[in-house]
């Protein structure tokens, strides 16, 4: 199998995933050629421009010169480039995207022509600003990077993505994709819901009183932060991940009703009791 | 009245809050003297090995050589201090808290003798870390810093307050008690319910399956952070302030559930226009 020193890799989508990693594969020089496949022609002229892309273009055509296809676009989109990316690839180049869910994800992989190499992948590395602005080249590193390869995908791709992964700082962590997406709306998704419904809780208090933001500080910016996250995104990931993310949001709101229920009635034991233990593990996971 | 810069301050309680006070008023050469009270012996021993404090003890009654006495220790403890430090303070000492709630602390305030002149305090800067260790001279630059003034405080104690609070660099501003805690429940005990809760869920979550931390990123993070917040000033926050606390904690629930059912129908519509009108406002409201 080639190496990814002498390969050329087409990453589809030039926002924050899909520019970080053009990035970083150009500035640790990790493989051949790049060409970036995008419809924004303000994205396609400044990475031309700066020197991080060999070719580009707005058509997934462009990557039949890959020998690793990077999908780097939202969940709903990556499903419908993989109904298109098997007719274009060539013989034996691997196929991995970046979505954060990966169940739907791997069912349409399995659906690919068999002169393809398909692989699941989800770095753990998001943030909440978006687009080709937002790229950085330190975005991947020392971020786990869940890789969900199927049945068909060979031992060989397996290493070579685990490479490509260790290649952008990363750590590849091989997981099936009915448990990651378990995991994700744990880690990711429910979060995400929770400072969505602070912001329409702030927002809606905020026409009561126009004081409202005057007093947020830290403790309110990191908690909403996940809310201005892109929509579209956000909505795919919701939505190709629902019955996991809402199993989760309904043992949130269980545990929410309770701190809500303890506090009226000023049950100051049982709330210590939880409170305690929330804190206890918060403290013992992150340091400072 | 004296001037800040002649005069003796008293801190009662040196943790997060009293310890960084301390710090920025002594940096900042700000006042005459510092009396540091607290009972636990190694932070006094380290404030004057420091030269952070000019005196320090155990007791309250230390306070009665001061011009200016803060009170910096959870909000029932205050109150507890309240009743105690009329019998203690000299002739118009001015007694300033630094609680997050105000209206338990204001009608405590009200019983202080006519001698003494109380004004309540509330700076919007608070860490989910605690303890004279986490001390920082520049926790209080920049934040706002709350004034809370009883009918009966004095225009003269008001401008005192006010000068106090801009020589920690913070900005005054000037509320009534009931207000300040409405929009505390808000901006701050609510995020904090929700970060619990959040824990709660995690952690329930990592008994099923052990990775859920290991895919803990930056979002995680960042919402789940006030969760470490010390638990017995978090119980005196949500205790001394719930009617308003719970009735943000249901109007959560509310939107909380709503984004629930609309992930579950798959009412694309209807999640769309939340999560865009909650992206809006959060990007609109801080920057990068």
């Amino acid at each position: 199998m080639i190496k990814l020193r002498d390969s050329t890799v087409a990453i589809v989508g030039l926002g924050l995933m899909g520019g970080s990693l053009a990035l970083t594969l150009r500035e640790q020089n990790a493989c051949h050629k790049i060409i970036g496949v995008t419809r924004d022609p303000r994205t396609r002229e400044r990475a031309m421009a700066r020197g991080i892309l060999d070719a580009a273009g707005a058509d997934l055509s462009l990557a039949s010169a890959a020998d690793v296809i990077v999908l780097a676009t939202p969940v709903r989109t990556i499903i419908d480039q993989l109904a298109r990316v098997g007719e274009v690839a060539r013989d034996q180049a691997i196929v991995i995207d970046l979505g954060s869910t990966k169940r739907a994800i791997a069912r349409a992989m399995e659906k690919l022509p068999l002169h393809v190499q398909p692989i699941g992948g989800h770095p753990m590395c998001g943030k909440e600003i978006s687009g080709f602005d937002a790229a950085d080249a330190n975005l991947y590193h020392d971020a786990i990077f869940v890789l969900t390869p199927l049945a068909r995908t060979s031992p060989q791709t397996i290493s070579f993505a685990e490479a490509f992964v260790r290649s952008l700082g990363a750590r590849p962590l091989i997981l099936d994709p009915e448990r990651h997406d378990k995991l994700v709306a744990v880690i990711s998704h429910l979060p995400f819901a929770l400072a969505a419904a602070l912001m329409t809780t702030a927002d809606e208090s905020s026409r009561e009183d126009d004081l409202v933001y005057a007093l947020a500080a830290r403790g309110f910016s990191d908690t909403s932060r996940l809310a201005a996250s892109s929509t579209e995104m956000m909505l795919d990931i919701l939505l190709t991940n629902r019955e996991n993310v809402a199993a989760r949001m309904r043992a949130y709101s269980r545990h929410f009703a309770e701190l809500a229920d303890f506090t009226e009635e000023q049950d100051e034991k049982s709330l210590r009791a939880i409170l305690q233990n929330a804190a206890t593990k918060r403290q013992s996971l992150f340091r400072a």
